[in-house]
């Protein structure tokens, strides 16, 4: 049925390379099937000016694809500015990777994580945050270890699937052919322990019973914690 | 409970004036409590290069606040450029009219619908898509009379409403003290007929439960028919 | 002879809605003829770098067009920056207004008088500075009412008019058809005690004689009455 | 009285030199005291899209001023974009230059002049106007001489002096000390022919008279007079 | 001597990884040290404007550099636009590439070499022309093989090395903490014929003598041969 | 042979004006052939944040291009922000200016030189070093004068010609007809102790043998020899 061969509820097949680049305190190339991201946590010890002397640290996120990530070339952002769906999507990623953040035990630093979409293939923006907080954990896990940090700011994985439904049938984990023909596709974003972080459903040209959204959630809820296993084994 | 002293599931009050601007072929101004929205929708007899002799109309929203919409002055967009927030808006509320339009029977026509927030206090976005598709519906009608097009396009009313956890429970329509509070709060698109079109639900700093998600659903199918209905009273 | 039937010095209907909007210190909705404006005044504690500790306050403004203010759609200003056009206006307006104002008695506080219209037919510039006026006086009533200044830094009204020759006559107040027609036009701002504060004629692809230059005078010092007593009695 | 000891209806001393560049069809460099502007006319025998086929020419404006023209270095503007007042200076100087041109016989044909501040100390917009006008009258001579066109479409010298009331005195053709000082100047374009193409007083912080008005019209129409010698000695 | 132990005309170790992504038509990660930079040749069937029905094909470039590349996280230029640093490497990539290339041969059509620096050690503009080679050469093959050319157009190979003069002692292919001591240093590019194709030597705050600069060509004639070498090897 | 009619070995004609402009604090008219350049040193008494509290000063050079200097009129640069290649030439220009500063001599304080092409005729970037350093050291000497400065921070004339490859043979100082023909060609700047401060030969379709780069170098040092010549002249 799946273009791919896939099961309906199948996610394809996810490898992660950590300490990718040398300069980042974290860093990592997680690959989806055929979607390719390169993930890097980097920390500065100042936050931004809103939270100067609050105590709070903060994480944000920023999203990029390099011009051939895709199958025809597109303009280099660098040359035309962040697009509307740029911007759309790193504001996901941070709001998502600060859900699992205790922001006090963090303290007074901001760590920046960078997701740059190296090959794509459908779900860069989950691959992005998946990744991503494997970024954040390795960086984390230097300041622990250097005594930075005593309580452990990440107080909960978080790992994002998108789910969508392709030919009539809810589907798990959508590649760029079932994408680009979902009417009614979206992101998932869930913690380790199965909290709901963000949801983003969206029909272009359809419409979506509360049923199908039900199944879809099920669907997210079982690639979420397939996502989670395969974090928890690239840092450990 | 609530700031304003209104029931959990309680709406704001919904006001609309239509035809509030002569140029554009429709128009209305939306309150949704103390949030004022103009809407006008702009008819233009071609279609972007990429509709080009495909047969198919397009819907596309603009959205923009007025500098002191807000409580504190806000910087002109038009010196700033749109914002990463403004263009997520914007996408949003044009993928919301568009899922209830029958682009075939609208033809190769393009119709603007900008959204400009004359007043802020919570949920602009969605006062801009429940009044967005007033306009929209007034410019179609003007077209149908003309008997440019034959079959209405719009095929089901479209609108929205927020919902979000305020004080640990789940309310109806949130006003700014509300939404500034909120630790998880979203927008449900939903059509005339209670089918989904978009949801977005997010937590900054916090998780929900599927429970949870589940009541918000319902207050929101609550909320969005009174919309519904006072849309339909303003068209006839 | 005029398009709308009026008399050579005959100006549009006048009508003021003080208090649109809630958020700002001070608001109204002007209307001169199908020209309406909405004009709010924001009031911030602190004045630009170039006046600190100059004892000196500051009145500027800022002026916009709301997409389909015009017949046409225009391009939103927030996709392509302000136009020369709009900083042309907004510079215009601003010294309108600091010219009734005394800065010493305002003390070093800024007023930011946004003019945004939101129906354009001709003479928005002029209806902006009548308008912008009221707001400002309504926000400098409240800045009194509380005791923060003690002496009226609004020494005189500021209003202002168009004036053009339209088919070989001298008119007042032109309304889009008149304006786009006139080869030779501008806009007078004068004082509640008849003082001038600004003049700009302008001819485009014609001339125009020292007589000529008289009599349009003549009919702005005529319309800026009426607008004058429009002002004190939105006001009061 | 004045910081030059000039009369107070006296000009700066007035220098043209003709073909100050090899490549433009016309320019001059123009010296109005130390305010030294240079000017070019370019011809290209195509219209902007408005125009075509309307058979009618066009001729427009741009300025620009070194960022060491002044006494205080300036930022330069390739790095920060025309700012508002040099989109106003240059839209004024194309409306001016175009108020002495029959665009009929001019034919389907445009001119940019380009006036560029070289060294300023006051009335750069006038000079430019002044000098402007010099540029297009040889690049016109040059269509002409070469039979591409036949009847002479300059059909009247524009130039252009500022006036305004300094240390309570009306005077002519302030230079830089002055303007900085002067609460309420202008700038007056006239033509050969003592017609009147556009008038700019404007108060900052002061109003002034009907009367002063007068006056400094007078002013202006004497000065102009002179320029306009100085046009027709230098391109003859 | 130097910071890494090499000797002082002794290249980094060079790694090539071809077909690095999948929709390329040609693409290489190489490695010159710890400087890895990801290169993509993309095939376009049109040329730019300038070269339509010339019969001439075009090679372009671009560079860029993603934000944690570097020790320190550099601002993302898609935030910022590209410097002109980025622009000054990137049109000397595409002269190089050009250099190169027998574009009659290669028919109207475009290549367009992106070059995306993963990791910063040095040599970035220098490891971008030796990989971008390899990119092109993959896919003129695959234009080869369809049979879309029948001549090779790439007459020659080109590749690109640093040379500095550092410690007082002249040195090739420079890392990071040479580069940043080093008063004079510049890039070398040439043919695998050992023609030259560009000469960059750069002082600053420094000087050297036509001596130095012969050596340095020496040196850097030496370091071409190696990874012209290696290019062969990579793409056999 | 060459279009001119100069010997291979010939320069252009070099006529310097210096004080062309009164407010600079250095400046000259600098014109080798038909180009001219206008360049000013202007100083401040303030260097860049990266050298606060460091003891040096710098000299910093900024490029542009009047747009009629050209044959054909292009863009104003205020309208489309500086091109790669304005950025690449006024870093060029700073670097060689500053190969001549003690810095530590020059004292915290920032020179900016600009330089303003009026009338190109290739060779622009050499002229604005040329004539630039002229303009520095005008300012210098004026700073000196003042006893602002005890030692001399220009320990050495900076000057650059260009150099190329046309009609097959080596020829120097290429004008406008050459340049656009030469395959090869490229700058050198060199003191006037004969050092080297910068070589940039490139090859655009086109490459060189390693003698071929001896003989352009040794024409570029006759060359420079008699521009250093030139500029002592004009500055004793």
């Amino acid at each position: 049925m799946r273009p791919s061969g896939r099961a309906l509820d199948q996610m394809r097949e996810i490898s992660i390379e950590t300490d990718f680049t040398r300069h980042a305190e974290g860093s990592c190339l997680i690959k989806c099937g055929e979607t390719h991201v390169l993930c890097t946590a980097s920390l500065e010890e100042r936050v931004p000016p809103f939270l100067k002397n609050s105590g709070l640290g903060w994480v944000t996120a920023e999203y990029g694809m390099l011009p051939r990530a895709t199958n025809t070339r597109m303009r280099r952002e660098a040359k035309n500015g962040q697009s509307g769906r740029t911007q759309e999507i790193q504001r996901l990623i941070g709001r998502a990777l600060r859900a699992g953040v205790d922001r006090v035990a963090l303290g007074e630093r901001q760590i920046t994580v960078d997701c740059d979409v190296i090959q794509a293939d459908g779900g860069t923006r989950c691959a992005s945050i998946t990744g991503g907080w494997i970024a954040l954990r390795l960086a984390v896990n230097k300041l622990m270890k250097a005594g930075d940090i005593i309580t452990d700011p990440l107080v909960d994985p978080v790992a994002a699937v998108s789910c969508g439904i392709y030919a009539g049938q809810p589907v798990l984990d959508l590649d760029y052919p079932e994408d680009s023909e979902a009417g009614v596709d979206g992101n998932f974003v869930l913690t380790g322990s199965g909290r709901m972080v963000e949801v983003q459903m969206s029909a272009e040209g359809a419409t979506f019973s509360t049923d199908e959204m039900s199944e879809l959630l099920g669907l997210a809820q079982k690639g979420v914690g397939e996502l989670v296993a395969a974090q928890k084994a690239a840092v450990s």
